[in-house]
Parts: C-alpha cells; sequence; structure tokens
C-alpha cells in the first residue's frame, strides 16, 4: 500500500470542541430582527420553541465551544467519518491535482445532518423536553432528527412535504423505524396545516409552519432546524477539523475547499475551522442555477420561512415566498442561506458558484463509476465544481464534502441515464419577482 | 472517550492473503459431480465460464492465497471496515455480555459482496474477457458486480429476477449508474427465458440459467457467482482476519461468532479466520425458518441450480426447485449452501439456528434504535441469535457480522411496522416434496 486512498482517524480524535466562527466575522454581526416589531430579536424571542443551552450557542461570542461527553460518545457511532483520496478519478481526468474528500454518508441517516441532531436532541433531553418537532423535505434531515431522538428516548413528530411523504415512502419508513411519527404536510393537526387544506404537494415552508406551531403550543415540545441557524453550522465544524487531522495524514493542506450549499450547514461545516486556521484557502461555494441564492439573491433582511413567523434573517435571498423549481437537491431548495455564510460570501472570501441539473449528474455518474460511492445530488455540485476546477488548469489540493450518499436519490439517477432529467435554470423574471416581494426591513448592502 | 465503540483499522492492515479453509475441512473433500457424467468434475469443465486464475482458487488446498496488489488497492476504496461495540444494545438488554459486530455496510455497494465481486472482475479482466454476466435476486449481488466491472473495465450485462426487477427499481438504478446493462428475467435474449416465457415473477434458478448461457456463448464472456462456491468464500475471509485483529485492539476474542447463512459467504468470511486459529470457539449460523437448510435440509449431492445446469455439489438441500416463501431476507432464499460450510455443520463445528420473520425484525428494530444502522433483514438473523444468547444468559464475548444495511429494504420494515408482515415457515410436507425431488447421485450422509 504505497499509495494511501483513505485516512482514517481513532475514535478518541473526535474533537473536543466546536469552533463558533462568529467572532471571525468581517464587521458588526447584524442581529436578526423580530418579524412582530422589525426590532434586534434577543434570546428570549426563541425560549418557547429552543432549549436555553442551544439558544446560548446560537449567539455565543467564545471561538470555541466545548462538545458534551454525551454528545461525543454518541459521535461515535459513526465519526470521525473517512477522508478520501480520489486517485482514481485524478488518474481518469488526467491531472496532477491532488483531490480528497470528506465523505459524511457513513452516518446512520447517510449525511452529515446527524452532527447537529444529536447535539439538539441532547440538549432538548438534558433541558427536560419531551418531544421535537421538525418539518423535512427529501427526508435527510427529519430521519437524521428521528435517529436522534431515539438515542435520547425523546418523541420525535416530523411534517414531511406532501410530494415528499408521497414519492419518499422509503425516507418515512426510515424515519418510523427510529420511532419517529410522521405526518403529510399540510396536516389536518395544525391550523397552518389547515389553512392550506387541499394543496396538492405541499412545501417546506408550510411544514416549517406547522411544526414551529406545534412546538409553540406544547410546553413538552420544543423545535428543530437541521441548517440556516448559527448552532447548527457551530456543531457541524466537528468536519472540517477532522478533515484537517486527515489531511495533515495525507501530507498537505488543500489549496481549494468545495461544498454544496443549500442552507450551508455542511458547506460551513467543512469550510469554518480552515478559514480560522488558514484563511489564505480558497473556497467555493456550488448551489443549484435553480435556485441561484448567493450568486443571484439580494443580500436583504428576510424571514426564513414562506409564512413570515420567523426572524428576519440578513442574508442573500430569492424572497421568502419563492418555490425553487423541483430539482432532485432537495436539500439545496431553500430561498435563503446561513447568515454567517452570507456573511463571508458579501465579503468576498467565498466564490459562489451556479451549475445546472444535468451537469451535475453527469460528474455524479462520473464520480460513482471511478470511485465507487454513488452520491447525493446535492454534494453532486461539489464533484461538478471540482471537475470544473481541473478542466480549467487547477494543479494543487482540492478538498471537497461529500456530505451523504444517493441510495434514495436512484429515481434522479434513473432520470439522467434514460435522458428525462430536467435542467431548469432560474430567470430575469423569476429575480424581477422576488425582488418585488422582500419585506420592508432595513437595507444591509 | 474511556469506553470506545468503534475498532479501526488502517489502509495498510488490509489483508495480504485469503484464508482457505478447503485443507483444514475435516475428513477428504467431496468433489463436485459432472450433471452430464456423475463423474468427479474437474477444472476443465468450468473453462468456458470461469477464468483459470478463479478456478485454479476453487481448487487450491494451500492454506492461503495471497490477494493481488490491485485487488487490495480497490479494498482500499472502502476496507477495513469498522468493528463496533455495540454498548447501547447491551445497556438496553441490561447484559454483561460484550456484543462487537463487524459492518460490512460501509462498502460501495452497502454490503460483503464487493469482496468477491472486486477479485472476480480483476481476475477476469487480467484474462482479457471482456464481460461478466450474472444474475442478481433482491440485487445485492448483482450491485456489487456492477460497482468491480466499473472499476475493471469490463462490462457488466445482469439478469435480475422479475419480481425483483418490478418492486426494486432503486437497486436496477444503482446498477446501471455504475454502467451495467439490467435485463428483466425471463428474458427474451436467451433460450432458457424464452422456454420461461410469460412466467410471472421468474426465479434465481431462471435467471442463473440465462446467464450462464450467455457467458457459455460467448467468448469474451465469463459468468460471476456471488456465494455458494469456495473462491467465494475464500475472498470473503478479509472479513474474519480483519475482525481478529480489532478484537485485539478491543482486549478480547469472541467467545461466541454468530452469522446469517444465504449461500455462506457472509459466514464463512467471519468464520473461516476463526476455525483456523481459534477453533474453541463457539459458531452459530443462522437462517429463515422459510428456509430451514442447514437445520432441516438433507445431506446429498444437489444441483446449484433449478434447471439442473452445474455440477451437483454435496450439501444441505431443501431440493435444487424448491421456491422458498418470498421472505424479504432475499440474500438467504437458496435451497441449499456452500459445500465448505456445510461440512463444518456436518462435523458439529457450526451450530444452525432458524428463526421466523417477524422475530428477526423485532431484532432489527431494536437494533436499529439502540445502535442507529438500520440492518438489512439478512444480518437481522443474526442479530435475533445474538438477543436470544443474551436472553438465555450468555456472558462471554459475542461477534456477529452485520453484513448490510437495509436502505434498499425498507418496504419491508415498513410492512413490520404496520403488522402487516408475513411469517411463513417451512412444513413437514415441504420437507417430504424436497426429498422427493432430489436427484441420483452417490449418497454422503
Amino acid at each position: 500500500m504505497s499509495e494511501p486512498t483513505k485516512f482514517l482517524l481513532p475514535e478518541d480524535r473526535i474533537p473536543s470542541h466546536w469552533v463558533n466562527l462568529l467572532p471571525d466575522l468581517p464587521g458588526e454581526p447584524l442581529p436578526p430582527l423580530s418579524p412582530a416589531t422589525g426590532q434586534p430579536a434577543g434570546p428570549d424571542d426563541l425560549t418557547p420553541i429552543f432549549p436555553m443551552a442551544l439558544i446560548a450557542q446560537e449567539v455565543s461570542t467564545e471561538p470555541e465551544v466545548e462538545i458534551p461527553q454525551a454528545v461525543r460518545e454518541a459521535y461515535g457511532l459513526w465519526r470521525p467519518t473517512p477522508l478520501h483520496r480520489a486517485r482514481r478519478l485524478e488518474r481518469e481526468l488526467g491531472t496532477k491535482a491532488r483531490i480528497y474528500y470528506k465523505y459524511e454518508g457513513t452516518s446512520p441517516a447517510g449525511s452529515h445532518k446527524p452532527n447537529t441532531a444529536v447535539p439538539q436532541a441532547y440538549e432538548n433531553a438534558q433541558a427536560g423536553v419531551k418531544k421535537l418537532a421538525t418539518e423535512t423535505g427529501a427526508g435527510q434531515w427529519g430521519s437524521s432528527l428521528a435517529f436522534a431522538c431515539s438515542l435520547f428516548g425523546l418523541d420525535c413528530e416530523v411534517f414531511m412535504v406532501g410530494s415528499s411523504y408521497d414519492q419518499k415512502p422509503y425516507r418515512r419508513s426510515m424515519m418510523q423505524t427510529w420511532g419517529a411519527t410522521v405526518h403529510r404536510s399540510p396536516s389536518t393537526l395544525t391550523s397552518a396545516g389547515r389553512d392550506q387544506a387541499g394543496h396538492p404537494t405541499g412545501s417546506l415552508g408550510i411544514a416549517i409552519s406547522e411544526a414551529v406551531e406545534v412546538a409553540a403550543q406544547d410546553p413538552d415540545c420544543n423545535y428543530a432546524l437541521g441548517s440556516v441557524l448559527n448552532h447548527v453550522l457551530l456543531h457541524q465544524t466537528v468536519i472540517g477539523q477532522e478533515a484537517m487531522l486527515q489531511m495533515e495524514l495525507a501530507g498537505e493542506q488543500p489549496d481549494v475547499i468545495v461544498g454544496c450549499v443549500g442552507g450551508g450547514s455542511n458547506f460551513g461545516g467543512l469550510a469554518f475551522p480552515y478559514l480560522r486556521e488558514r484563511p489564505g484557502t480558497r473556497f467555493i461555494a456550488a448551489e443549484p442555477a435553480a435556485c441561484p441564492t448567493l450568486t443571484r439573491g439580494a443580500y436583504r433582511y428576510d424571514y426564513g420561512d414562506t409564512a413570515g413567523l420567523t426572524p428576519l434573517m440578513p442574508m442573500y435571498t430569492l424572497g421568502h415566498d419563492f418555490v425553487p423549481p423541483p430539482v432532485h437537491a432537495g436539500g439545496l431548495r431553500y430561498h435563503g442561506d446561513a447568515p454567517m455564510l452570507c456573511a463571508l460570501v458579501k465579503a468576498g472570501a467565498i466564490e459562489p458558484r451556479a451549475y445546472r441539473q444535468n451537469e451535475t449528474f453527469e460528474a455524479a455518474v462520473r464520480f460513482a463509476r471511478a470511485e465507487g460511492i454513488i452520491p447525493a445530488p446535492e454534494p453532486a455540485h461539489a464533484i461538478r465544481a471540482v471537475i470544473d476546477l481541473v478542466e480549467q488548469g487547477e494543479t494543487g489540493a482540492i478538498l471537497f464534502g461529500l456530505c451523504g450518499h444517493g441510495h434514495f436519490d436512484l429515481a434522479a439517477y434513473d432520470a439522467y441515464l434514460s435522458g428525462e432529467l430536467e435542467d431548469p435554470e432560474f430567470s430575469e423574471a423569476d429575480m424581477d419577482a422576488a425582488l418585488a416581494r422582500l419585506p420592508e426591513a432595513p437595507s444591509i448592502a
């Protein structure tokens, strides 16, 4: 074995702290605004649906946050995750570049999402909460939270977007196997759902409203979110910290780091530790051309949900009621992005790129045939960006985040291989409509 | 991390040799018999469909066989696989027993099958073969061979049992993503298929006949089998060799080893290295009560396929044309078992146990909620056996093979959770009918 292809760490190298990048961000942090008053929202605005420990993480300006021992032990079920060198893909591309990927698909739920589901479930259990409510689109987040709740004895109630509920019964069965209750959204259990009775497909916005409503009304139930918020990105920094140690084993550190971006938790988890320790690194954020938040959105205050119930957040947005075309990368179909990530893009520290659906699947199939792993449609965007970098002459070390496998996305591969995959794009008219719908709020651009 | 839950090996500890248990077997080995002449079959009987290197492995009596460097490098894509200690399951069971499991679900195809698909594809490519043909039932083997062929530039043609082709489109898409051609069996491409035109579901026996026919008629095409044969079990011994090193890291070796048995390759892969090095270990082979080959079959010469085209092999059999009830553990629905494994059961070195479908799913759900990983229905039989051992008072170290994940089996979990899972058993009448159908051959019992 003169050429290692995999760099593994023992369980005792699971990070002891999460990296909090909030104090490193350029300029003064912009506060979220209360949707009721338009004034800066404080911790008290969040206590009805989040436990105090997570609120404290959300607003912390400490550079590091200690990981509770029980969370590290649960991480040990699948962490540290492997870091691979893609030697076969390199050979196929005929490049001198060294291509590395950090693979999060070995978690029980098959993606990076359990990295935050576990500490969220733990802190809620510590606070005496009995149940967590959440929404899920394609099912990655819902299944991760169902898994985490099973570890800490919490009930879990998932509002699953109607179209996914109908099309992805396996993801639903996965949540039920871990003991969760799954509702098709819109449901008749909430007023938010009943208001939308008859909606044919449902939407993430409606499902969020249902879950938040359940959590706000039941004192034993809290809400959990799988991306966007500061504490979620914080939890994901185990990815980048492990990768840094594994790249040391490989004998170099990356010149370029590439990740896909939906809400930003996968990208932030890989990039934030490097942004602090190695700010000279080049960072590329890959998103769908059908939902081009970072490349074409407006940098403005906007709601996190369709109905406008959440605080207004400073972010690149396509408008809170924008419904992206049904590309298969369900995890990237979000109108906004994590405020921390947006601030870094605005400051020029991260370069966003947008890719069409078919070119991402072309890259994913190429990767699968070279490296074996079938990627989820979301990290296929990162793979496309990596191949483009190489074909444009990059010869350094590239590290990308392979944040999940595609075992529940094979219908999309089937459509691609049979030439029937749609290739939607975001139009100028879409952009104009999005800008016209932005709420009244202080300008930040 | 005072209590490690995972024992990992670096890539350079991938075994350098496979363990060949053939010279260790009790008594004189019984030869396979030619279906045409009834006389012992030699290597020449196999050259139309297998390359000489694999035939040499099939009949080798050397105690070890070196693993080619290119195979070790391909193994490096996912091997060494992790060995876990099931501390959460132990706590839930309230036992002093230490429960360990070797997890093969981290391979690209999601099971142990690539351990043999890779060397089979490699040796065929070395021999100048351009294409491999095979059959697949539930799809584990077909997808593993498709993956392996993509690594070595071989075409791959898979005859997929009709009912699985209709019910498991994701497994089909997986094979196609790796570049394989997949046919619904019975097909119109072969005379074996045309003879069965209109058969509503197809069967593994028909699919084998189709693949063998294609391989026998095309000089550029060979056949590949995923279990039963000596060289297949040989390749799987990387599992047990790694486990032995990992148990050293855990500070003890198992008192009991448990695995599920279909054709025997998963069980043999884990057990054979221990059978040689630690013969005092207790070995338990878990099979479905609906297809109780080892617990209720006759120890006789029988064909490997339904049509009677393969050599007659000495094994426990339910009759070569027995069609097991459609339990979800598709990988365990085989009328016979590997002759090497059968000889060890006959000699009393391995204890067989049979379990009903619902009790295996009850164990699988319990495991998933404690340990996170959702098991395939096949290793759920091993988990059932482990829980029974503990509940019957076993307090030693137990190691079992978790040979694959259940990501493509969630419809079965859905049926179990909704109380709609069937619970078929093998009847006395089934047994009588099986015995009446056995071919004329020398007695071995």
